[in-house]
């Protein structure tokens, strides 16, 4: 058994080590099922248990072994755990942050995968004292989602955010960065508001972007309906993000607003750039402007072994 | 043998039928290798030669047996050929067009594969009478360039766009789809300003997108260089076509700047209309373009079984 180290300020998590935890899993969706398939294959927690809102979610979670037990009683599942994981859309999992509190076991270990964090994080400083509340986010996804398309591996080498508050102990962040661990992925401590101005550009934006791409193609095809005969790989990769579960990202974009028109704001005075530099024919501007990104691109793509 | 159509327009092709033609690739990048290695698979013309700039590609273009023999002298080249397949940027293919014609056997096709279309056809208008001209545009690439990333499969199931001249005749047209359909693509007859106009919003936009989206991510990353560790497979994916050869975009976006402009001010009224529901906080309205652009997305991905 590992033995962690002891936190200064007082609360303990109800089960210090990642092996004598009961872990519940609440949705089990392709974030919540993939991660308990990986926890429940490498046998490091006491026990995984899934909440979900159907029962056949259950029967498909616990059928693949992915779950020891499964309950639709968000108050059943939540009182037995010392780790609870929230991996459902962004605004329920704020929801369920008000509901939970009066539940939970002392020294709780409160966690999300929420894409979004600062408002999430507000919502856990309302969590009694004795919870202790970190956020998370795994820096992965897929195009498909929901419980059919969850795999074990979906970690594996991505980054993994961890947002603690101020209260959080040092003993529960290392419980934390444990679980991540064990699903294969790299544990990352950041502030929620500057993990929310980061994932505004690298994430929710491409997410517009794509969106932006699929409707300004549809209003050609509207025109010429044989657009979609010549859009190959390029067109096909470029707006990929947009077949995004449309659920899960308007709770997101809906509680990152501010930081993603910040980053929208600057995306369109890039437009801008392209649009000037052709509608003036300037040639010179043109290719120093795309051999500067060219090769931007490609550098990070290099260098960046862990990009998946 | 194969026997082709005889033409009512008088002109006849140097080589009525694919098998007894002597092609000549102009060019052995990724696209002009993929071709000269598919014909030559196929065994389905007579000769495969190649043109280049540099005796390495011939050597490598040879040692793969992808070329029947190889030259640096175009007018060798092109003086032996029934087809020339000019397979080089944009512009350079505009100026080669203005050389070769002295040098082409009478009825020779000329084809090229560059990615837009009206300025490569207004040149063909220049050719002689007794030349054969047809454009052409593979819809497919790959994020690598030049010979190295060449592959005889890379045409197979793509759309191959054609684009003949009014004084194109149809034994010639004949002849470029049955050389499009060996090497496993599927023609495509537009007119060029057509093409130019479609491809603008499925190919150039994309690029220009990308680069846009690369370019912001950059300016975030002069401010906290951990945004490229939250980079995900979205952004990876969204970012790709930035990395094109430059200067084959510079050609590309040169040559179809009217086209790509009026996209490109659509495209801005599409992030102008996120930037709105997002000042706004109109969640309603928030959700229904979400909605709108995800289950098009999706259906588009189901439908079109080719996409590549």
């Amino acid at each position: 058994m590992m033995t962690m180290p002891m936190t200064e300020h007082g609360t303990t998590p109800s089960a210090t080590s990642l092996s004598q935890s009961r872990v519940a899993v609440v949705g089990l969706g392709l974030m919540g099922g993939s991660l308990a398939a990986a926890l429940r294959r490498t046998h490091r927690c006491a026990e995984v248990l899934g909440v979900a809102r159907s029962e056949g979610s259950i029967r498909t979670a616990l059928q693949r072994g992915w779950i020891d037990w499964g309950t639709l009683d968000l108050q059943q599942g939540v009182s037995e755990a010392d780790i609870i994981i929230l991996a459902t859309p962004v605004r329920t999992i704020i929801r369920l942050i008000g509901q939970i509190g009066p539940w939970l076991k002392r020294g709780c270990l409160v966690m999300d995968m929420g894409s979004t964090k600062r408002r999430i994080m507000s919502a856990m400083e309302g969590l009694p004292a004795a919870a202790e509340p970190v956020g998370g986010h795994p820096m992965c996804g897929k195009e498909s989602s929901g419980l059919e398309a969850a795999e074990a591996n979906l970690y594996q080498g991505a980054v993994f955010v961890l947002t603690p508050l101020a209260r959080t102990s040092s003993v529960a962040l290392g419980l934390a960065r444990h679980l991540v661990q064990a699903v294969g992925a790299r544990p990352l401590v950041l502030e929620a508001a500057r993990h929310d101005r980061l994932v505004a550009a690298v994430s929710h934006l491409p997410y517009c972007a794509a969106s932006a791409l699929v409707a300004t193609a549809e209003g050609i095809a509207a025109e010429d309906e044989l657009v979609w005969e010549l859009a190959a790989s390029g067109f096909r990769d470029t707006s990929r993000l947009a077949a995004s579960d449309s659920d899960m990202m308007r709770d997101i974009v809906l509680t990152n607003a501010e930081a993603i028109l910040q980053v929208l704001h600057r995306y369109r005075g890039q437009i801008d750039r392209w649009i000037a530099a052709l509608e003036t024919e300037d040639s010179s501007r043109l290719e120093a402007m795309m051999q500067e990104v060219s090769s931007r691109r490609r550098a990070l793509y290099r260098s960046h072994r862990h990009w998946r």
